[in-house]
């Protein structure tokens, strides 16, 4: 246990772990504690994906390139999988649906603009690998379209049957994911030394034994499930205390939460400039979520919630990805970035923020 | 008569041409067999079409370069004139707007999505001439947004006199054709050095006699119209017997069988590795049918249908243009491609195939 | 008072300047001739905004790059402020935001496809520095997304506090003043070395002394504002006399009036080759307008017109701006420009002005 001991006394962001206890503690003894209980469930689950998202990478550094890939394509984002289950579970729909949202646009906007704004604080200008980040452009691009279908249909004013939206949603997680299974196969196969600077950054860190970061997969994921469903439960109620509309805690606190150890990674690569990294876990993240993480819950749900879960979300949310992918095309374009671009970037993410936060909660 | 039975005995898609007999001899004795009529007038179009395209290059090789452009570019979407124009004459307004958007659409997604593909799996990376393709995207984005004009307007809810979206309609048509013969202008005069190996591609397939080609042109465009009517006649109660909605067999199914001549020339091209030959026909062919084909059925309608053709389209349908252009923009502005950029560009065009297929008909 | 002199002998343009007393005089006399006041105010106005650009660039010229840039940034669109001002003093809400987003169109799609076209008429291909049109095209995105969320939430039918679209506003006003502040850090003083070549345009022409401009500011401000409050007065009566629409009027009229002095210049530089500028004065004036004068005039709003002016805007008019950035977006990724791109530019712009005319005014 000798380099997860040694990781955690290095990373001060893992000291937080220590509420891991805590909040599961105080979960058993006063449920009613709502606002304590959301503090400190989101103080235990950034720790715990910084660990989940390490062992992961370990897994993935010990079994080859190609399984290794597609490892880290699956579980890259098992933190938003695991609370957006657990919301499922206890059939909080709309959780659901603006955590799913929340995490592709958080990915792209703030992750993204964040990454090109400490990286140009630091340097005048910096390059990423543009065939890389338009890859991953695309598969949002198509991810953006299947979930724009549902809603074009309703603003058009179809009248449909009710298991119609049932049947598209499974039809068009079912293409998401064979269009992901695809993009895997070009970017781990058939096409791999178009990525090439991508992967050789992430293999830089130092990686676990196998057996310890399957051990820490398995404890962690346990772990976070369990702290997951003390922050579903008590998110709505905490939201109310602080005045925040549930539409800006799923799309905005969850997303920062899920991808708190993503964003540290990206954050990190960028002040160092490697840029390709930081957009790399970015968009690919986003990539991820659109194209495995919601289909997977699409599926999931006709096994685990009260009723099956769609594609149909609410206008608002749907205009919000749209322009998370169009502003990820433009950015894209050029494969420069300054600390302008940073701005840009980070405002469109400040104007979301702002509306949801301003958003009158019966909307 | 040589070159004709020579190519027809060469081209297995030629030998179809025997159902042309067929079915106008069936729809005269049995006209209530819709569903026989539908599928034998579907086998009867594809030859004549091919036959249509194939005459119509012959006449444009021997006319010389600025006429031989004209032509192509007035005459290359024959096919699909002729079946709107026959739907137009029926009243079949549904029908005909159909056939246009799934013309635009099937040619930008399917066409050069398949074409994508198709080089891609036989060559690791294919290029273009980037020029060409923009250009294309460039009138496909004028159409589009004469095409979003009126949907936004109903959409924003403004009280329209009745006769508004008729002035404009014949407004937008004016101004599409303007900028179609502008766009003829430029790309076959001032600048065609920008265009030269997409023209240096098509002058290699072989072309007959000035007096064959005439000829065929002549009896083929009436048979086209004696066929269309059949298949626009047996169409609607067809797609009821085969469970497909209407909006499914007008955008999808009538923009294949009228493409299906011109689809062969773009797979064939992208598997030779002359992809800007595959762009050109499907850009182009996307092209020509929103700022020629379409401009003209609206002018037309004032002297043929019962009442003016408008260019209001159903908000989804306008929905799938903008999307296909937007595609089209996007996977322009790299001039290559590999065969994921046609998975993708594919699975966009599944996303629409699908929810067509399974959108109740009362939509 | 030389210079000035000398300027108004050379410039036909000023020659106008002879309708300022006209009007303002008629205007005493005959305050119902609405039509008669409406063409004067309009023939004064232009020769006005002339001058009042020509001393703003003089007094930026004596006062050095970074300030003088943040003059030309802050009073380079004073008419169109001046004029606003005037709508909004008269609660005239509708003209006021149909001017803002009329000036933003206006400036992409009209001065900048003009640009190209004058310019391509006479040279075969023109270049343009494509950094700084791409920063410009960022701007405009921005404020395009800022422009877009308040009726995105409207047409999703939320169920709006009377107070939340205020206070929208207001947080959207100052981020939108916030990053055009942090813009112009960036292409004044962080990265102005990618901005060359506009800045080396603008200072070619002959500048007057201090004392000149800023006496010629001040005076020419006061006619401005007097003459804008006749327009203002006499626009909607007399588009009733033309039969033209308020949306007409606002949107291609008043902007068309507002920004003739910078067609000027900008069709100018497309003449001589040196296409940046036309491209700088294009965009820059529509980004300066998105995000400066707009949001000035929210701030504004609660201290001079009857009730707070809000970012609402009619959906259709949403579209435009959104198209015109589209379309920003599309033409600035090459940096090359021809006769046909002016075509297809001004060509979105026709069937913009085109629907607004036709267009019922009670919509």
């Amino acid at each position: 246990m000798n380099p997860l001991l040694r990781e955690i006394r290095h990373n001060p962001l893992l000291w937080l772990l220590a509420f891991v206890p805590v909040v599961l503690a105080i979960a058993q003894m006063q449920s009613e504690a709502h606002t304590l209980l959301f503090v400190l469930s989101v103080l235990a689950i950034v720790p715990l994906a910084t660990l989940l998202s390490h062992a992961t990478e370990s897994v993935a550094a010990k079994t080859g390139d190609a399984v290794g890939g597609l490892l880290n394509a699956t579980l890259g984002n098992l933190t938003e999988l695991i609370i957006a289950l657990t919301a499922l579970g206890a059939g909080q729909y709309i959780l659901v649906k603006a955590s799913i949202a929340g995490a592709i646009v958080t990915n792209t906007l703030f992750m993204l603009g964040a990454s090109f704004l400490l990286g140009g604080l630091k340097y005048h200008t910096q390059e990423f690998n543009r065939a890389s980040a338009r890859f991953q452009a695309g598969l949002l691009f198509l991810a953006t379209v299947a979930l724009l279908v549902p809603s074009v249909l309703i603003a058009g004013g179809a009248a449909l049957h009710p298991t119609f939206m049932q049947e598209l949603s499974l039809g068009l997680a079912v293409l998401l994911i064979a269009g992901y299974a695809l993009g895997m196969l070009f970017s781990l196969r058939t096409h791999k030394e178009a990525f090439a600077s991508v992967d050789a950054g992430e293999s830089h860190e130092a990686s676990w034994p196998i057996g310890l970061a399957l051990a820490t997969l398995a404890g962690v994921t346990v772990l976070v499930a369990l702290v997951s469903e003390v922050f579903v439960e008590s998110v709505q109620k905490a939201a109310e205390t602080f005045g925040m509309s549930s539409a800006f805690v799923g799309f905005i606190v969850v997303a920062l939460v899920g991808g708190a150890a993503e964003m540290a990674s990206a954050f990190s690569g960028a002040r160092k400039n490697r840029l390709d990294l930081s957009v790399g876990i970015a968009l690919g993240s986003a990539a991820q979520i659109a194209l495995f993480v919601a289909p997977v819950l699409v599926l999931l749900s006709y096994f685990i919630g009260p009723t099956p879960l769609d594609l149909q979300f609410w206008p608002g949310t749907v205009f919000m990805v749209l322009i998370a992918t169009m502003t990820t095309a433009l950015v894209t374009t050029s494969g420069r970035s300054t600390w302008f671009l940073g701005v840009l970037v980070l405002m469109v993410y400040l104007i979301f923020a702002m509306t949801l936060y301003l958003l009158p909660d019966q909307a």
